[in-house]
């Protein structure tokens, strides 16, 4: 309807593809395919099993072969590719852009992989999935893909457009063309604008722009998204350790890292153990919310244990239970507010930070404010519900108690788990939620058994 | 260190460039800002007031002076745009994109907006601007651009590099081509390395790629995100109810949107009512964090008050109390895993979706699952802590009802919300939360009293 060719994939169309798969009826797939995207076709393929997919895609091309498989979902293409010849992958690997190549290579059994290579005939594109293939999949090097267009500072601009002429057909986005000295190290870029403008004659190295933003092959793929999004880049070279240009990342990648990231924080800090979607089986489901709801029920019962001990208390004063579920509640909303705005600060670090105490200090001057406006409401309404002074008392300054020290545990988790290497999105999530549920309920208790045996 | 020419910002260079500030020494700051990035002159300029940012400013030339403007977080802009006068507004707005132009005058009080635009001398600027100040901000109209190449399908590749030459000083980058007709309706795209790579006099009409996809003025942007980051664009023209082509949307502006989505959906989840940073003041701080404390503390006193029902029941049997926190802490946990798989589908939609009954019939027998594996855990403990059986059993059956509940609950929530347009995140954050907590806490209740009078 809006997007003049974007594909709809209606039900009914895909009744009667379905349909067309079961009478393998090649004239009506491959015509109705067609015109249509690569991104779409993958996605109409997850709805087909491995064998009704691998069918389909013998009626298409070699490079829609390449496309279509290198846009799958990575748990369909893992079940698709074990159907597929060591040759036929490498009849897909050889089309693709050598960081997808990597990607499905390294989704592949060692002895497939190995298989898979020797048959790939090219031999740059072989040396190419080969170093990718070495390093980790988080860092610039293991994002970037070797396909690039570089120009020596010597030349000519017509020399640099015979040479992306020569390697139009590898490099599918040009954006920028990097220059290079006699040692593949990098100087600079000029944009595609600027030689389509420039006279044929004019050298490359008089027009570069020196003045370019470069990441190294171990840079972590979070510094590298956010190295692209502060300075609005849509590629970023990769040097090694001697600055020579290795490899080229582009902003399409960062979009999936972004995205990524943003799914992995959800997950951490609602308590879900795998990257798990809702299409997944009831059985992954499962196994990916249990182990944190099994540590959940054990705090819960660690809990019910402590409280035991003030079992009496409990027995000659009811009051005292019916106030635990706003204690506990409170603690942790405070708890997650505050390893919240810890996390966006990490996530969007300034120029300048301030130091652990100076932030520390404001921290607890907030806490202070939120407890002090929270204890008086609750005075006020627990006296209003018929409490005595002492109980309500009671009450509001265990409440301020665990507001203030909510407040500083949830500030220095993630800051600690930070500094260890782990995300600190956990320390929004039930683990450390749990933990402040007994922190706040021993403070509660502590103070009952502390002023209720001094009225 | 590992970006050829990326500005470090260090705390010595800070200490020294205040002191030029300070003593208005124009050459050091001239000199010093001279090949730095215009995004790092912005994040310096965050350390300053506005009036010594204005004075930085003075020392730089116009264009760097709009960019580093463009650039400012949206608070201190505000700020600082106070400072300058109408001419000198309108100053930094010539040379800005259109999209970057619109978002600030969207920003100026509506006097002060009026006064900038006649004071624009270039008329199609001014009606660039005025055009895109029609759109709301959130929609693909808001977002996008006036700046673009286009092409009549009927031009010759010369005549194309003639208006790419006529252009390039206003487009920074160009991407595609877009060809349109002899009523400016969008017919598709030629790259830029085709008109590299093509003879001079072929028509535009020969070689221009139909397959492309577009955008309408008031796609949403969160649309517009997921199209951009399906078909790996760097660019999506827009175009109005009558396919007539009035913008083009860049990646670097989804970036944006994207980070941006997942930091309004970690507000919501951590229960933050505004779009606060740790180095807000603490007045703002406490006044973004209160509003969802005290909604949790009114569903606390209101769980107290429904629990005052059953004094009774607690004098008599305080194990009543030490399960509280079990329940409430396990049906919070439940309820949050379900809502965020919800939320990450409806952020992911799959080319088809499940049915509703078919998707509540999954949650049902994970949530199924779940409880029986909790509820036996449970039932386990319990008694090994010296539990009756009949409070074992009680006590598991209560917290296998409550995962079912919240499971429930915390599925049906954010698609409900979605539904009448609200964030679906919403339903991971406290309000839910709350009103969970309360159902839990009256089904335990229910089942004690039910149970208990009948053993």
């Amino acid at each position: 309807m809006e997007e003049i060719t974007q594909f709809e994939l209606s039900k009914e169309f895909l009744d009667r593809f379905r349909q067309a798969v079961a009478d393998k009826d090649q004239a009506f797939i491959a015509s109705s395919l067609e015109s249509v995207n690569t991104v779409d076709i993958s996605a109409l393929l997850e709805e087909f099993n491995a064998d009704e997919s691998k069918f389909v895609l013998s009626l298409l091309g070699n490079e829609i072969t390449a496309d279509v498989v290198s846009n799958l979902d990575e748990d369909t293409r893992t079940r698709f590719l074990k159907l597929f010849e060591p040759s036929e992958v490498a009849e897909v690997v050889k089309d693709l852009d050598s960081d997808d190549a990597a990607d499905i290579l390294g989704e592949l059994s060692i002895q497939k992989r190995e298989e898979v290579i020797n048959l790939i005939d090219d031999q740059e594109t072989e040396s190419n999935i080969l170093e990718l293939l070495h390093y980790e999949e988080d860092v610039a090097g293991g994002l970037m893909a070797k396909e690039l267009i570089k120009a020596n500072f010597n030349w000519t601009i017509i020399q640099t457009i015979d040479e992306i002429r020569r390697q139009a057909e590898k490099v599918e986005k040009i954006y920028s063309v990097y220059v290079v000295d006699d040692n593949g190290k990098l100087l600079g870029r000029v944009s595609l604008k600027k030689i389509l403008l420039t006279n044929d004659k004019t050298k490359i190295g008089d027009i570069y722009d020196a003045d370019i933003v470069s990441v190294d092959t171990f840079t972590e793929e979070e510094e590298v998204a956010s190295i692209m999004r502060k300075y609005d880049l849509d590629a970023v070279p990769v040097v090694n350790t001697q600055g020579k240009l290795v490899g080229r990342i582009t902003v399409d990648d960062i979009l999936d890292v972004i995205t990524e990231m943003a799914e992995e924080e959800r997950q951490l800090m609602s308590g879900i153990a795998e990257d798990v979607e809702e299409d997944d089986s009831i059985w992954i489901l499962t196994r990916a919310r249990l182990p944190w709801l099994i540590i959940g029920v054990a705090g819960g019962l660690l809990s019910a244990e402590f409280m035991g001990l003030f079992e009496e208390d409990i027995m000659n004063g009811a009051w005292i239970a019916l106030f635990l579920p706003l204690i506990q509640a409170t603690g942790g909303n405070v708890g997650i507010q505050s390893s919240s705005i810890v996390v966006q600060s990490l996530a969007n670090p300034s120029a300048f930070e301030e130091g652990l105490w100076k932030r520390l200090l404001k921290v607890f001057l907030v806490a202070l404010l939120n407890a002090l406006v929270l204890s008086i409401l609750v005075f006020g309404a627990s006296n209003l519900m018929g409490f005595s002074l002492e109980q309500c008392f009671v009450i509001s300054l265990a409440l301020f108690s665990v507001v203030v020290l909510a407040s500083f545990v949830g500030t220095i988790t993630p800051l600690i788990l930070n500094k260890v290497g782990f995300n600190p999105a956990l320390a929004s999530g039930p683990f450390i939620t749990t933990l402040n549920d007994i922190l706040g309920l021993a403070i509660y208790f502590y103070i009952i058994h502390l002023l209720i045996n001094n009225f």
